[in-house]
């Protein structure tokens, strides 16, 4: 078992003002072993982009984010499509394993049509992932953001359609602050065994400031992370363990002392 | 079947500023058959406000809120017993059989541990409200409320409690901003029949303004309340229908103009 500091990996919108190099150093000065970067932090040279991450000793726990499967046309849904696959090859070339994916709300499509939209995108990309050797891993996102940012909302959702789907390339993302509430989370935790391709971790302040730039540094809130984590665990999860945190506040004092907290925070809580 | 606007019941919240005797005589001017009060909008003389209501030709749909059980110690949980007690009573003074729970936050219990002191809170205070004539409905509470107002999040986990509890005056009441989301929805208000003692209409705005007053009036978001109250009456349900709407402009704005535009909104939408 790895020292759980290893684990540690800086996801980018944690720090959101910060430049995939000032990411990249922040990381590299603290010691951090993973970063998640996002698409839109990407520059135009994805190899040199790959090669700043590679010199800093890091490695690349995902990409963030692919998704976003659902439109009101059939055209629009394959632009979609076309997006997903740049997004493959991105993670490709940054050489990691995962492209974590937000599936994007039903916009104009019923939930249903919405959801069945998301497993016939899954279907169709996956052979296309499998080649790049990415793994395509849904996010379950937080019931509070089924209208504007995914139609899929429980870890339950995440697995049935990890056993529809029945491809070694479909994963799941388990996030704390999206699935902590939930009464059947440890069950369908264990039920995710060895298709857990990701673990993010951040908190839950009460009240919560905002919607979405409202969680927290561990700690902050109310999720027990440590139960979560060792759920994650005992399904054989080894891998990195992402801090995500979307807040404003946070992001308007981000500075050097930004990770040192998050590295302490992290052995405190996770 | 009688008309669906019959059924249409006006949850005092959806005009917070109002007095009780306001929200009477908006009622009554506008020919609106059902009310359900708040305990704090009650006077002293709990029998005058159910004389005032009865004059009106309003019936009780419903009296919120009882709840909140799970506390850090056991001198404060047996406080949340007899404020249920009181809530009862209060319900059966009132001439309603509905009293609508908002089940609480966990306040320093676990999870799982707060769960459990929500099912033993109903089964002490059954007996009492049986007595009373008085139906215990557990108020299912979106996933975003659950940190702050209810660790009872989803129908199934209120439909569980009910088969635990196999008690006729345990009941469930369905509100479309907090289940709509769920994939489980429909299977689950199927698993409600004959146990669902209210039903609540509102909308879910996108983007939502706000976490607690961001729901807004019927067509002015995604949800598909039709269907649900198609699902609803298709288990057997023949009961009012309360507009619970949360709604810091609406209710800045709350006029005579207010209830015309609820009816005209529930009949396009309910």
């Amino acid at each position: 078992m790895s020292d759980l500091l290893d684990r540690l990996s800086f996801n980018q919108m944690t720090a959101s003002p910060w430049s995939l190099a000032e990411a990249v150093h922040q990381c590299h000065i603290n010691n951090v072993r993973h970063i998640a970067p996002w698409r839109h932090k990407l520059s135009d040279n994805i190899a040199a982009d790959a090669q700043l991450i590679r010199n800093a000793g890091l490695t690349v726990s995902s990409l963030c984010r692919g998704g976003f499967f659902s439109a009101p046309t059939p055209e629009a849904r394959r632009d979609r499509i076309a997006d997903n696959r740049l997004a493959i090859d991105q993670a490709h070339a940054l050489n990691t394993r995962v492209l974590c994916l937000v599936c994007g709300p039903a916009e104009g499509q019923s939930l249903p049509d919405a959801r069945a939209t998301v497993l016939d995108a899954l279907h169709e990309l996956l052979p296309y992932a499998q080649q790049a050797n990415v793994t395509l891993a849904i996010e379950p996102l937080h019931p509070m953001y089924c209208a504007d940012r995914s139609v899929i909302n429980t870890l339950q959702q995440a697995n049935d359609m990890l056993d529809a789907l029945a491809h070694p390339n479909a994963g799941v993302v388990v996030d704390v602050f999206h699935v902590w509430w939930d009464p059947e989370v440890f069950t369908q935790i264990t039920r995710s065994a060895h298709r857990i391709a990701g673990f993010h971790v951040s908190d839950w302040p009460v009240p919560l400031p905002a919607i979405l730039n409202g969680r927290d540094v561990m700690g902050n809130g109310v999720i027990n992370i440590r139960a979560l984590r060792q759920a994650v665990d005992a399904t054989g999860y080894t891998g990195p363990i992402e801090i995500e945190i979307f807040n404003d506040a946070l992001w308007a004092s981000a500075d050097a002392t930004l990770i040192p907290l998050l590295q302490q925070r992290f052995q405190a809580h996770v």
